[in-house]
């Protein structure tokens, strides 16, 4: 970085009146970073001449930023680097989360950024396997960096013409591979599959009863939704919000019979990347996608389709004059604003549209495919090491794999409640220890009358056959006492 | 960059295959790029060995943003270079839309990039008036670039450690700044406003009704809602998400007595940028605050306060067990997801954060100060002018200026329906010539009785006197022959 030469400066440590409260770190790098301890945020643009110093300061970031891409990619870092919320709020090696009355100086905020990074978790690294939310894709990131500097809302086509045109490409797109008709149909990019699960059933119930919307649920029958025992919290957790009740939400059995191999590789994704919304996809009215899961594009990125034009409209419109003006001098159906229901949207379609530009849909393609590999890699591991047992006997239909660790202790007793009761506590414990350690990391959870067992994941792209082998070897190794 | 030299590749056009379907932007420019054209997204990492290869493109990629961010504040470029959607749409010099089937090239993808940020609207110019959203923090975009380059969810402490922890500081400094004591309360940051207004809503027909939850709207009496007649839309647009109904929001004239000379300046930022629920603030429940507003924050940051700990998780748990697990190895209080009705959470408080280290509370005040200056000298100049009448007389008690511009053909015509019919297609005639000539924007509406004027809202820090000087005159010049 040739922003300031070193000899312009003075580095030393105690001529500087505002040394940071932590620069372990800095030593640690080869070269010396430009001086930044007396400088403010004041002096970055806007401000008169302060090109150069902005220039500077973002791209001294950028150096850090790209030193964590690195380091997330290395097998042999940590994938984080736990503390207790205590620890951290006590001001761990001076990190402050302390807002300040007076402004700190830019190399502060450089050492805040560093210290962030470091004591946060690398959801990219290949050994994180703990949410289906995992993957640090560059082209991704790139998009996000882009969006954030554009900073505008989607709302309207005359501060977000690129952007909105990007939607309807994208949602056009989805539509037809959902088998959708190419002229007809809607959607909107939400903050999150359970928005967009939320908007699912308000469009349902506005297609049925329109008039709930003035008139509210008083007007209405008593209404019931029906789901599968499978479907997501978020149908339930809608029901909350929209007024339905949770009670009133009725689970029925429901096998969805698909298999994998029948499927182009294209198709795999989106069938495994829907939440199916009341009945199968080619039935649905609206389709919940999440390109933020096996598509591996960074939070958030969720759409929600929708088959009949006009119904997001109808349904959500309220016509604020001071937005959404009929005598704009463009074609103001491209003002979605009043189509959401969160007046303000954040652009979430940048980083899906470069992505896609990136990889082709063929490249999403293989990118599921080799998730779906994995998966069937660690089941066939699981089958022949003794220390493990599956969950669900049969092959993985999806990228999900969920599997008990039986501890030697255990290894010898009958199944029944006191074998449950102690192996309960297996995963959490491990999981514990793991975190201590952070070598790798993998969620738990029980089920019904299924105790805990741990639940593997896979949408990283970075994850390689020799990562589930650590992965076990590890469980086997943390577990080995229990 | 020192990615790639340029003896190293050939960047001969007739020997490039991949040449990218638009490459004028880079003749501009004063170096050579480093070539990217046989490139692709599978080259980068995690691709074994892809490390210098991410840095040079991201490198790059930073380069095209730091023009635009430069580009944004200066006053001879253009606010926006405006094309109609079927324009757009049409491949502008080649700018596609189109998704494909196979990966394009990453020197195609950084074309597009730059294509993206000419053909949008610089926010962040100081001649942008048209939102309260406006204006470009450089600190703002280094939190949002870090954000996603951390690339996490803000629903479980293992995976957002310091996010969630630092969503507490602010909430807490939040809740203290409105006055409520300092142990208490809860919040949340949010996607939005109006979506922080819907929490509220939510959380007080909870509060009330708790039995809404599992038995719907249909086991409550029939609920009305009162709300100022200047409340924002998004209160009626909950009424109808949570099944009340918009016709059962009553409005009533409700006349808020402030006057900002009476505040120590910390507090002006704070009255002003909150959305009033219910009732007054020191009586409220929650509270909706927006720092993407006056604050200056990067869209999305929003927050809703809420009195009451405990409400927020009463009202909208469902316990899931494959995120809420109560047997983790830490204090499963800081798992937020079950709080909000999102699962899922995006990282909105970084750059809030990085901000407030920045500038500290007195910056923030310095900053919406200059904003409300700005607002008092439009207003000035606004009398002094005789091509123009404000709407309302008073001095702005807020940083909203609304004005209408006289064209001289119409200054002789005595006030009634023949002037009024004149006037109102007087304003979207100028922005239409506006957003042509791309030298500034403003918004402008109608409200009730009154025809379209403009309305100019002061956020912008880069905004300077010159700027408002500016605008006036390019209106002058713009609607001369109307």
């Amino acid at each position: 970085m040739n922003f300031l030469k070193l000899s312009d400066r003075d580095f030393g440590e105690t001529a500087s009146t505002d040394k940071p409260k932590r620069s372990s770190e800095f030593s640690e790098r080869k070269l010396a970073p430009a001086d930044f301890s007396g400088i403010y945020s004041n002096d970055l643009l806007p401000a008169s001449g302060g090109e150069e110093m902005t220039r500077g300061f973002l791209q001294e970031l950028v150096g850090i930023l790209l030193g964590f891409i690195c380091k997330s990619n290395q097998r042999s870092s940590k994938v984080l680097d736990f503390h207790h919320p205590h620890q951290l709020k006590e001001g761990l090696e001076g990190f402050s989360l302390d807002l300040p009355v007076q402004p700190e100086t830019l190399e502060q905020l450089l050492v805040d950024c560093r210290d962030t990074l470091k004591y946060g978790v690398s959801t990219g690294h290949p050994r994180f396997f703990n949410q289906l939310s995992s993957g640090l894709d560059v082209i991704g990131v790139a998009g996000e960096w882009l969006t954030s500097t554009a900073n505008t809302n989607m709302f309207t086509y005359e501060v977000s013409p690129v952007f909105l045109l990007i939607e309807e490409a994208l949602l056009k797109k989805m539509r037809s591979i959902v088998g959708w008709a190419d002229d007809e149909g809607d959607g909107l990019f939400c903050p999150g599959g359970t928005i967009s699960n939320l908007y699912s059933i308000l469009l349902a119930r506005y297609h049925f009863y329109p008039e709930v919307k003035t008139r509210g649920m008083g007007a209405l029958p008593r209404l019931a939704m029906f789901t599968s025992e499978h479907s997501h919290y978020s149908i339930k957790k809608s029901a909350a919000v929209l007024g339905i009740g949770t009670e009133n939400v009725v689970v029925v059995k429901l096998q969805i019979p698909y298999n994998t191999k029948n499927y182009y590789p294209m198709c795999r994704i989106f069938l495994f990347s829907f939440v199916f919304v009341f009945c199968f996809i080619f039935r649905a009215c609206s389709v919940t996608w999440n390109p933020h899961k096996m598509m591996g594009v960074p939070l958030q990125c969720s759409a929600i389709l929708v088959k009949k034009r006009g119904l997001l409209q109808e349904c959500n419109k309220l016509g604020a004059q001071y937005l959404f003006q009929t005598d704009k001098p463009y074609d103001v159906s491209y003002d979605t604003g009043d189509k959401s229901i969160q007046c303000g949207r954040h652009v979430d379609v940048f980083k899906l549209w470069l992505m896609w530009k990136a990889k082709g849909s063929d490249g999403f393609g293989s990118q599921v495919n080799k998730c779906l590999e994995n998966a069937e890699y660690l089941y066939d591991q699981l089958q022949k090491r003794t220390e493990f047992e599956l969950v669900f006997k049969n092959k993985p239909e999806h990228s999900n794999v969920c599997f008990w660790y039986i501890p030697p202790s255990l290894r010898s007793l009958p199944p029944g409640p006191d074998r449950d009761r102690r192996l309960h506590q297996v995963a959490p414990r491990i999981k514990g220890r793991m975190m201590e350690k952070g070598s790798v990391l993998i969620g738990y959870q029980p089920l019904g009358t299924k105790v805990n067992f741990f639940r593997c994941v896979f949408s990283n792209p970075a994850t390689q056959q020799e990562d589930i082998d650590f992965l076990l070897d590890e469980i086997c190794q943390l577990g080995a006492d229990l």
